[in-house]
């Protein structure tokens, strides 16, 4: 990795925790380049769309540790609930360790500005789209039918995002688990064996 | 009412606008009394808690607009299909009608600030867990077990909320339509008749 590299990647990664716990409007380019060392030439150097394109990368970079994560869920089990559980379990050691500053890394960022930013609505949409796909992926290896995988996967993913709402509202991972929980049930009932 | 009751009023509503549409840290208090026409001292002398507690008060008076929406739809019938059809009704035609800047009041503000914030905490709690009795006390009365309604209730919660959050990232209204139509499923497949 050239020192360049570095840098955009230190830039990213500080964003990435700064708008989970902070979202967009809270997080400003001075405490970026501060807590992450880096001049404020360096950021537009990298990201010459400025904040609105670095917050793009970042919602990108955040959003590809949960694709991660679903990738090693579906590759451990060819189980459904135990794939959700393991994802459950996930999300929620995420909210406990991080005092329930993380759960999401793109919803709260989405939820702020999606209506009126065509560059982050297109990173939020890009993203869903992304870990819709592959759930529904899952579902089909599964055994789910094809033509409903797609909005079972929707379902969970709508589901799981509920569930991590709900959770910070509480400041308790009792709601994402129960969610979890009730997925399960859901999809179990509307399993077809192709 | 008094003219004091009139300018603490004028501040909440721009509030629940603004926070809806822009979050807790994209709306400055300058906003709001500019906005709202309101001197900076009218602000303070109403609300001494500052930002924090006209924030929890729209919130409360956003959150209201649902408690009384949710009353609506459940007081002009007797059917869960019904009512949670006119309640994704209600909640799409909003999306629509604000160009997808308004979904829930209060989710944007709890995402960005209930883990740091206790005061915006105590508010979201308080008024998820209003809603979530609201339909608990619906589901009860239409025939659902009193033992399975309040985690019925939590869930369809979550369901409704995860779906404002992906149709605002697709500015869309199918993902909570479809989310909608799985509750509904959902909500029948549990329906054990006391």
């Amino acid at each position: 990795m050239s020192k360049g590299d570095e840098t955009k990647a230190r830039l990213v990664q500080k964003t990435v925790e700064l708008i989970a716990t902070q979202g967009y409007h809270g997080t400003g380019l001075n405490q970026i380049t501060q807590e992450s060392g880096t001049p404020m030439g360096s950021l537009y150097y990298h990201f010459r769309g400025g904040k609105d394109a670095l917050v793009a990368a970042a919602m990108q970079a955040g959003g590809d540790v949960i694709t991660q994560a679903l990738q090693a869920a579906f590759s451990e089990t060819a189980d459904v609930p135990s794939a959700i559980h393991s994802l459950v379990e996930l999300l929620s050691q995420q909210l406990e360790a991080s005092a329930f500053t993380k759960g999401c890394p793109i919803a709260t960022v989405t939820l702020e500005t999606a209506a009126q930013n065509d560059t982050i609505q297109h990173a939020s949409q890009t993203i869903y789209r992304q870990w819709q796909t592959q759930i529904a992926q899952f579902l089909v290896q599964t055994g789910y039918e094809e033509s409903a995988a797609p909005s079972l996967a929707l379902f969970a993913l709508i589901v799981i995002e509920g569930g991590l709402l709900l959770s910070r509202a509480e400041r308790s991972i009792t709601p994402l688990q129960q969610a979890g929980e009730q997925l399960i049930f859901f999809l179990q009932l509307n399993q077809q064996k192709g």
